[in-house]
This record gives C-alpha cells, sequence and structure tokens, in this order.
C-alpha cells in the first residue's frame, strides 16, 4: 500500500517535471517573440500563456470538457515564472538555445501523448486522437504567431507538427496491437521527440508548394 | 419499403455529392493562397482543412454540440483530396478558376443551410440561425486569411457572406409561413447561390466605410 | 410589491444602460478601426460586433455556458446602431473622442464585474474568475486587431487588461472578506474604470520586454 503510493508519488512527479518543463519552454517561446515586438509585459505574459495553454484550450473546448488550467493553478503560475525568468536574463536567453530546444521537444512530446490521450478517453476513435495530439502541441504556437501578427512559423519550416503526427501514428499502432498505456505513451512520446530533434538536427521539412505562376 | 430506401440512398448521395463539392472547393481556396505563401504540404493541409471546416467548428463549439468533423472521417480525408490535386495539378488550376467558383458557391450555399438548420434543432431563434449560417459558410474563409497573415478578403470584396444573409433572410421567411423543410433549405441554398454568382458577375459589393480624415 | 417592481425595473434598467454604452463604444471601435482599413458594411459590421461579443463568447465558450448573445437580441441589434452612426456621424466621431473614451472605460468595469461573476457562478476559483474578467473585458479588442491584421494594440499601449486585472483582485477581496454581492461589484468596476482612466491621463504604462539583442 505505502509502496503503491511512493510509486504513484514518483510517477505524478516525475510527469509534473516533463510537465513544467513542456508549459515553461512553450512560454518562453511565446515571451521571447513578445519581446521582439516590444509587448509590455502584460502583453508578454498573454502570449507566452496563449503559446503553453493555447493548443490544450482548444482541445478541451472541441471536445466539450472543462478547460484543464482552469482547474490546476500550475499552468499560469508557470506563465508567470517563465516571464520572470526572460525577464531577468533576458541577455543570456541566446545562449540557453540548445536547452530551450530541449526542453520544447519534450513539452511536445507529452503534449501530444496527454491530447491522445484525452481524446480517445472521449470515446473518439483514434484518428481524432492524432488530429488533437497534433492540436495540442502544435496550435499554441499558430494563436502566438497570430498574436503578434507573423506568418505561423510550423506551416513553413523544419518539421513540428508532423512530429505530433508521426508519435500519434505510433499511438495508434501501439493501441491497435493492445500495449499496455505506459508503454503506448512512452513509444508515442519517444516517437515525437526523436522526430523533432532529427528534424532540426538534419533540417529536415516537408516539400514546399511552389506557387502557381512558377 | 425498398422504395423508400432507394430513395433516402439518392437523397444522401446527392447531399454527399454537394458536400464533398464545397468541401473540396473550400480546401482547395485555402490550400492555393497557403502554396502563394510557401508553406510546406503540412502547413496548406493546416489552412486548407481550417477553411472548410473551421466555420462549422466554431458553429458547433458555439452550439455546444459535438463537433462535426469528429464523427466523420469525410472531411478531412477530402482535404486530404484536394491537396494532392493541388500539388498533381498545380499548373492547370488556374484554367479551372469558373470551376471553382460555382463549387464554392455550391458550398457556401449548402453550409449556410446546414449552419441555420442545426441551429434551429438546437432551439435558438431564427435570427440566430442566420448568423450561424454565415458563420458556417464564411468564417472558414476568415480563419483561413488570419493563418496566413492577411486582411480578410471577404470584408473588403464582392458580397460573400451577406450572401448567406440573404439566404438567411429566406430560409426565415420560409420557415415563418411553414413551408416544408426540404423547400425552405432548396429556396434559402438557391437564394445564397444566386446572390453570389451575381454579386460576383455584375461585381455588386456593399459600400465601403471611408476612413475618417477623408 | 409595486415598490419592489419599481426598484427591480429601475436596477435593470441602469445596468441596460450600462451595457448599451459599453456595447456600443467597444462596437464603435472595431468599426472604426475597420473603417480605417477601408472595410465594407459587412466587414465592419464584424469587426465591430467581435470586438463587442468576442470577449464574451470566448469565456462562455470556455466555460461551457450558453453563448450569451445568441439568447439577447440586444447586443447584435447595439451593434447595427453603432454602424449606423459611424456611417452617419463619420465626419464628427474625431470630435466625440473623449466620451467614446469614457463610454469604453465603462464597458471594460461592466464586462469584467460581468465576467468575473459568471466565472465563479461556475464554481471556480477566484483567480479563474479575475483571468476571465480581463478576457471578457479585452479579448474582444485582441480579435479586432487579428481581424483587420494589426498586433494587438493592448499588448503595447498604456495599462488596459491590468486595469480588469486590478478589478479583478479588488473584487476577489471583496469576495474573501464577505462584502454583499451589489458593494462587491461596485468596488470591483469603479477600480477598473478608475484604473483605466488615471492610465490614461498620467499615460501610466507597464515596463516594456527589450529585445534581446538591445
Amino acid at each position: 500500500m505505502i509502496e503503491a503510493l511512493t510509486e504513484w508519488f514518483r510517477n505524478i512527479t516525475f510527469l509534473q517535471i516533463i510537465d513544467f518543463v513542456g508549459t515553461f519552454a512553450f512560454a518562453i517561446s511565446g515571451i521571447r517573440l513578445a519581446s521582439a515586438k516590444r509587448f509590455d509585459w502584460f502583453g508578454a505574459y498573454v502570449v507566452g500563456a496563449a503559446t503553453a495553454i493555447g493548443g490544450g484550450t482548444l482541445r478541451d473546448v472541441m471536445l466539450d470538457v472543462p478547460v484543464f488550467w482552469m482547474h490546476d493553478g500550475f499552468y499560469l503560475s508557470c506563465t508567470a515564472v517563465a516571464l520572470l525568468w526572460v525577464i531577468i536574463f533576458r541577455k543570456y536567453l541566446i545562449n540557453m538555445h540548445s536547452t530551450f530546444f530541449i526542453f520544447d521537444a519534450v513539452g511536445l512530446a507529452l503534449f501530444t501523448v496527454v491530447g491522445i490521450q484525452k481524446t480517445i478517453d472521449c470515446g473518439l476513435p483514434i484518428w481524432v486522437g492524432i488530429v488533437m495530439g497534433a492540436m495540442t502541441g502544435a496550435a499554441g504556437g499558430v494563436i502566438r504567431d497570430v498574436l503578434i501578427n507573423e506568418v505561423p512559423l510550423i506551416f513553413r519550416k523544419e518539421i513540428y507538427a508532423m512530429a505530433c503526427v508521426v508519435g500519434g501514428v505510433v499511438f495508434g499502432l501501439c493501441h491497435i496491437i493492445g500495449m499496455p498505456t505506459m508503454v503506448t505513451h512512452l513509444a508515442c512520446g519517444a516517437a515525437v521527440f526523436l522526430t523533432r530533434v532529427l528534424a532540426v538536427k538534419y533540417q529536415i521539412c516537408l516539400p514546399t508548394l511552389r506557387p502557381e505562376e512558377d
């Protein structure tokens, strides 16, 4: 009994750390782009929060389930920490580039897994889960770019949301062959993380659509 | 009994054809604009899907009913076909201009009818139906333009969403005088389609608001 | 009994006047910016409506309660009056600047109070109420700026949404010490209004985040 509790506690803590890392990295990416546009602290906070929780909010509203961040102060607090971080360590952020990239990929992996699992728990088919997983992971970045009035980055740069789709397919395969939930989650998360890291390392892009007059 | 089934089958098929035509045309319009901005395939697919299903998604979320495309793989498949179409026939798209225009007008008509009927089925008054009909028909195009970072076209060009409103008023009149549902739907759809086609043929625009300093 | 009714009538009327004033001012701000972009009447109406009811719509969708404007034709009618007003009095609008500013601040105060109360009525904690109050007051302006393809003003100019947060904190304090609802509402509204007016009078801005290369 005590062992089970300890085990449960360990799992929670590990998940919470990943959740913090991901939320923090997403919020940082929003706040940094807001600072490049000379937003004030409030504007930067909103853009950071939208990046971190926008995808999950869209997912929850579409699934018609309670919006996750309203029931846990963690996410908005985490965004506040990210804002403080950017204010204090502004000049050193550029040196933390690789760290933030890894954090971001970890967040992308976690958010995808959470998005797919939540969708399946609603009784929807796995293909909807894949769509909602990608939305959980990538829609926040799209909302961020809309708010700072730029063309969304993920529609043009290296594979980002496609990594969520790859992870989603892995999730679906594990799901169909009846793997345990924990294994399915780890395999999906690893697929997202690796796809993303390899895509950036080898600059793998999807083909670009050329304008019609070309 | 068999006759009824055949009749039902015919209706379904006809509706499905219109639904395909409309969804396809909407998705194509999103994908073409995305290609003009050199989006990759994924970005183009997202913009195409947002154009095709964005209006209906907004409607369903606001009406608090299940989001339509999550319960029928048809819509996202149809967007995939549209993406393939643009990739393969890129150089010939310009020659299909009139066809796509007609397809788009057909889609606008159908989406308006569906939007109004769904709203009324929720027990909301007809004026809300007219708003939701126009949203179903035209909001996808607005989301598309936001995603490609352009000022929404329908706020400045020929009558587009106003065609939905005209159709909505026709729907309301038929509804009030107690016409059968089928007649109401046909009259509404025809009104949307004709208004749109005539507006483009005769370049009918709404008056423009002039800036205050003029 | 008759006295109670008269009193009730007075309250309603007073609230309705404030509601009209706020909705009108918000709609006007959207329509004026749309006119600067040469939108047509329909586009201007949509932007005006999005400014006036966008924040509340987002709130209601996230809280999963019926969207307020669908159950009361007042808000869309009010936006129509605002459109007529801009069309007719276009050249004199610039002289009404101070009036609109006060109207807008009144609307901001009311919308904040309504947003917080509605959130608390859903059984959510006060900090969610503060977020939703600020969203009710300020998200409409963000949607407006996204639709006209500009960087949202409230992320860079004088204190606007922060006034809602200040009011929200006042609401929370009153709530915790058990003040009557009416007093809580008035104190919150007054805090929003005063913060906004003083911020503009003394040009109080939040600190701006500087770009990293500075």
